[in-house]
């Protein structure tokens, strides 16, 4: 562990707020390797650029020789909310809870360092007795807790809060607890649960943890919060082509966050697309490994620089489509939407809506809105292209 | 099971409130035995007669033919309020429990048919693992809880309400589900939790319970509740003296309540202090047996209305009391606010004030304010009153 004044520079370096004022600094100047707490909800496995801003300030601290503690939350996640008023969380089994924590770890890890990473459950201490849970939420008064934000406001438009779901951040202060973390980290959203954990390590007569939140990456449309469910998102899994053409798709006024929260740095100089291919290379070979940058900015040239088709892209044949029967006749004629919604995983109005909109062509040609049913020869051996990125050959 | 229309009329006779409306009439037509549950708070285990008000309506329920379910909350009483914030409640042994829960039976069964009551103790199905308490805990609001009244005022007056609090109500509504309650009994200051125990045997798929609230009976000074830690009450274990001396001492106001939540009658016509000898007499047979409504009041009579000193009174020696060595010399006095403090466990403060007051004598005649240090000898072998009823010998 190092021990510089340097270290809070880089560890503050990005981060929205580190509190309490000073606390860090104090931490670090101890000298001795911090336990750094980041909590994981198991119902969500895979990770996105969204999480690996935090993942990343994560690695910093593991970089200053620091103890990366990633808490699962298994058991609320087993528990979830059997009154199914709060529908983001599902009830999951065991078995599923551990391949999801077994997804996101292999994939933090691409961040991390799995060497100085513990991970842990917290069903492993919060299977306690009700009696000890009960002495638990005894430390946290109901003011403490309905001073959160999105608590206070459902209670106020009268929309139903259920004392289970007042537990959780009490639970998930207690893991603090139970792994003695220095340090918490999350997302500016999390600010009130980590300082809650503070207040419950202090009860628990421990030192309270410092923490550290990180600003909310916007999405690709530059203004939502980046996440699964808005589709707005980088999968780190993501092959590189598709990484490195979203990442090309970000408004440009969005830059400034990705180069900060993601590389640390100020957006270069320039011409603002060279700034994002430059982005958009750098993080595809962060994932992907040395020459998956080149290889993602090429497959994407090749598609929207050149306007030509991938060199690489999935063949069907109407067989296997299903629509091999009315296409068998010699007159056999081939439904559009049927055949796009078969390729691209549509439903058909979706895909009638596409065609209508011009945003689908044949061999790079635009289809027009009739007719919808075309004979199987003119597409049979021909390239189907949805919007900008996606393309089929049927064969 | 008697199902006339007149058991509701019996039922609900002195009843606050009986909710929800026309419910307990359609439980009794159907003409079986009612399961009518009372919760028990086992850290306060002396009844006194402002118990004995429900009681007396859960007698009625038994005659009737109903089957009377008494649970000692001995799971709450366990695990009290670790924060220290609410003093009311003390945390206690197992032990201390089991006795209490003794003496309060013991002590019900003065009122109620033993062999017609069931007795549960809460930890049978509190000991629930925490998942079940999840559950639990998912079918209440926040809003629902804080609809009551007290918690409602302490948010309001922002003092704390700790989370531990906000579960209690739920528990005790969790006993409803677990005996299968048809009706609970309770004060009316038990109304919303008795209505919570409701909504949460629904939630559970149970039909919820009807409940029966009960007036509150003021105590002896005729204002407040009657209570063990306002001193204004009467125990039922209390000697028949002691018993038809304080029923005699309630306010005439105060008369119709205790005519009407005891008896259940109206106060006689006559004489008011006719009308409290007949409620003393009554009450004091009740708890006493034949002859003991006799025996309290002419042990009234020898003190109040002639004046006179009761029988028997106990005896002290100045050695027993720890006043012997200050008393031992020949010159020696006593202090007589020690002394009173002694003989009837007041403060030394109390007893200044009762002697300035002039609600102190010495063999009849008031002890005036000065001086506090008398010869020992002034004292010996005399008769020390303090107010009306309190009597003790000096040796």
């Amino acid at each position: 562990v190092t021990d510089s004044g340097a270290d809070l520079g880089a560890l503050t370096q990005g981060a929205e707020e580190a509190l309490p004022e000073g606390a860090l600094g104090k931490q670090l100047r101890r000298g001795e390797p911090l336990r750094v707490k980041l909590g994981i909800d198991p119902t969500a496995p895979d990770i996105h650029f969204g999480h690996v801003v935090v993942l990343a300030k994560l690695a910093q601290f593991q970089q200053l020789g620091h103890q990366v503690v990633l808490i699962i939350g298994d058991y609320t996640a087993r528990v979830g909310d059997p009154s199914g008023r709060d529908t983001q969380r599902p009830v999951l089994s065991a078995e599923e809870i551990e391949t999801n924590a077994r997804t996101f770890t292999d994939q933090a890890f691409k961040v991390l360092d799995a060497d100085r990473t513990e991970v842990r459950f917290n069903s492993e201490w919060l299977g306690m007795g009700t009696s000890e849970l009960f002495g638990l939420v005894s430390k946290v008064t109901v003011a403490q807790l309905l001073a959160r934000e999105d608590f206070r406001k459902r209670m106020a438009e009268e929309r139903p809060l259920s004392v289970l779901e007042l537990l959780y951040p009490i639970l998930q202060g207690y893991d603090s607890v139970a792994v003695r973390a220095d340090v918490e980290l999350g997302g500016t959203d999390q600010k009130f649960n980590l300082l809650l954990a503070r207040d419950i390590q202090q009860a628990y007569g421990q030192p309270g943890q410092s923490i550290v939140t990180m600003p909310i990456l916007p999405g690709l449309d530059g203004t939502q919060r980046m996440s699964k469910s808005l589709g707005n998102y980088v999968g780190v899994t993501d092959p590189p082509a598709e990484m490195f053409g979203k990442l090309m798709s970000i408004p440009d006024a969005a830059m400034g966050d990705y180069y900060r929260l993601l590389l640390g740095e100020d957006v270069p100089a320039g011409e603002a697309v060279e700034a994002k291919r430059n982005l958009a290379r750098r993080l595809t070979e962060r994932f992907h490994g040395d020459g998956a940058g080149e290889e993602g900015e090429a497959a994407f040239d090749r598609v929207h620089k050149r306007g030509e088709a991938p060199a690489e892209m999935p063949e069907r044949s109407l067989e296997d489509l299903g629509l091999a029967e009315e296409a068998g006749g010699e007159d056999s004629h081939v439904h559009l939407p049927a055949l796009l919604a078969a390729l691209f995983e549509l439903s058909t109005s979706e895909a009638r809506r596409l065609i209508s909109g011009g945003g689908v062509k044949l061999d790079g040609e635009a289809v027009p809105p009739e007719p919808l049913d075309v004979p199987a020869g003119d597409v049979r051996g021909r390239v189907v292209q949805v919007g900008k990125r996606r393309f089929a050959r049927v064969l």
